[in-house]
């Protein structure tokens, strides 16, 4: 392999994907005008003298994103949409068109192909999105998903992770955990699977988390809320990698450390229920667990009445000094250091 | 595998690459206002109040579309944005961003991504272009890079591939079939070296035809010249899977046929070479083989003294009824219909 030939060989693992990410681009430098945010934030911003089109762009390959044993091609097709759309969501903005590219092997037939883009089309739908190009090709083994999304900003609206200001509120909508924990039922029913393949499980009380999992939404309706509740987010990132790898990068964009209080978090009880039965703690599901496609974000102290008993959304915590760094405060008072043990491709090859 | 289970199962070989994404996406509509341009021509364009964008997607997998064998990682990075920038120029836009997802298996190093990276920074500074996002993680096997790129628009001066009329002139930048040339080259000296490894091959000869597959250049030249020259093209495509295929798309977006003159097609020295080597016919070798990445359209007769003798362009024929399809006079006067033989990447899978 030309790739090896002379040359040290540091392992992909050796690095986290976005320490890895920082090092391959760190010598790309923004020339262009037009380019008004690069990486490093859910989407990118560029400029055509004034007229803001956010763009970003999610990969997904089989076994590592999904499991086709258990992993129904429809959802497949709607969760790939929602990954996208959730990063533009996360900067305040609609997203209104996207592209797909899609690779197969020839495992794949025509019928599953199209179950592929039923669940493309009905995300389209259900989000108002355009399909508007792609790139449909072969693989030589499994199914390879890339989508990009594009929305329009406007310039006073738009949120990056870079605007929390000490003292504003943590505030995350919805509730964490549930597809982490769906994803391990899932899990199992297949090891159960294959060694009785007769077995037909009963899995309705698991629904809610499995849906979470399999079917996700961005949440278009919390952006909307926001909007009518005349809040501006100082900062939001939306939940892909779990709420404390995603506190960190809020951490660091915006210069500020964060109390997290454990007891805040938002885990419903079938989530809770779940992790009983699987002895796991929930919080850990909620912290690094990840694929929620929550949104995260601070707000200003002053808009906190406009969002309080507000059922979507909680406040969980707030931004403090930089030199404190980010810290779950524990029921019983325990303060923790905050580390992103959230999902990481890499460690999985 | 839940995708082949109660359902029929048509190969997807049964249908060519077009008529998949044909058939995939005939039932989506573009609902948006902004969703100006959608899929079948080499670009989408969104239009923010009058400020149009165009974005335009490709996914490049390794075994598919590429053999490491013989493809250096920096010369892959490179071609991989070329093959989206050369989606723009046949839009006659310049592009300006550019976003790239990359997964690799553990087969490759921190060393091996940093060439594909190195490959991508020439590209864009060559090209003016940014890198503004993506997303880089692993996959089970193989390489993967899929690149989104988007650029600015001027709506008077965007070319799609529908506006050809009767008569208009078929024109071609560059020259023919030097990439697919090239491609044959590498596949023979990869089988030789399969056999002898300590072989030494003098490749020097063959260096322009193999520079035309492993880096190729997008014609941004061709787009600066033709505005130089005052000449906004009726409709235009880039030449990714052979003259044959692509005249056939502007036949079939403009609905007009086309003349196409066997003995004006350009084919450089080197490529006539190769193919007496070969025992290969050069007319093939540009009709069908794909990768040159030039440009190919149709300009109004009365902008023929501004093109004509230029060292970079070539008329090549002309539009005519659509009745009478698409066909090649050969030297000796025989009318071939042209049908596309160009590359397919499912008929390989």
């Amino acid at each position: 392999m030309l790739e090896s030939k002379n040359s040290p060989n540091t392992p992909l693992s050796n690095l986290g994907e976005f320490a890895l990410i920082e090092h391959l681009t760190k010598n790309f430098n923004l020339t262009n005008k037009s380019s008004l945010l690069g990486i490093g934030d859910d989407a990118a911003i560029i400029n055509d003298k004034g007229k803001l089109t956010l763009i970003t762009t999610d990969m997904l390959i089989e076994g590592i994103h999904f499991d086709l044993g258990y992993v129904p091609l429809k959802h497949l097709g709607y969760k790939s949409v929602m990954v996208n759309l959730s990063d533009l969501y996360a900067m305040n903005v609609y997203p209104s068109q996207i592209t797909t590219s899609i690779a197969v092997s020839n495992r794949f037939s025509l019928e599953a192909l199209e179950e592929i883009y039923k669940g493309i089309q009905l995300a389209c739908k259900n989000y108002n999105v355009d399909l508007i190009g792609g790139d449909t090709t072969s693989s030589k083994t499994g199914l390879i998903i890339s989508i990009t999304a594009a929305g329009f900003g406007d310039k006073n609206r738009i949120v990056n992770r870079k605007g929390a200001k000490e003292n504003d509120l943590l505030v995350v909508s919805g509730d964490l955990g549930g597809a982490y924990v769906g994803l391990q039922v899932l899990e199992r029913e297949k090891a159960v699977f294959k060694v009785n393949p007769n077995t037909q499980p009963d899995l309705s009380k698991y629904s809610y988390c499995i849906e979470k999992q399999l079917k996700p939404e961005a949440r278009k309706d919390v952006i909307k809320l926001l909007d009518e509740l005349e809040v501006i987010p100082t900062s939001m990132i939306d939940i892909s990698d779990g709420l404390s790898s995603e506190i960190l990068h809020l951490s660091k964009s915006s210069n500020v450390g964060f109390h997290l209080f454990e007891e805040k978090i938002p885990i419903d009880p079938h989530v809770n229920l779940i992790c009983e039965e699987f002895k796991f703690n929930p919080t850990i599901a909620a912290l690094n667990g990840g694929e929620d496609y929550e949104l995260l974000f601070t707000i200003s102290q002053n808009d906190f009445d406009k969002i309080k008993d507000h059922p979507f959304l909680t406040v969980i915590g707030h931004a403090c000094d930089k030199k404190i760094g980010c810290q779950m405060i524990t029921g019983l008072g325990q303060q923790i250091e905050l580390t992103a043990q959230g999902w990481q491709s890499f460690s999985k090859i």
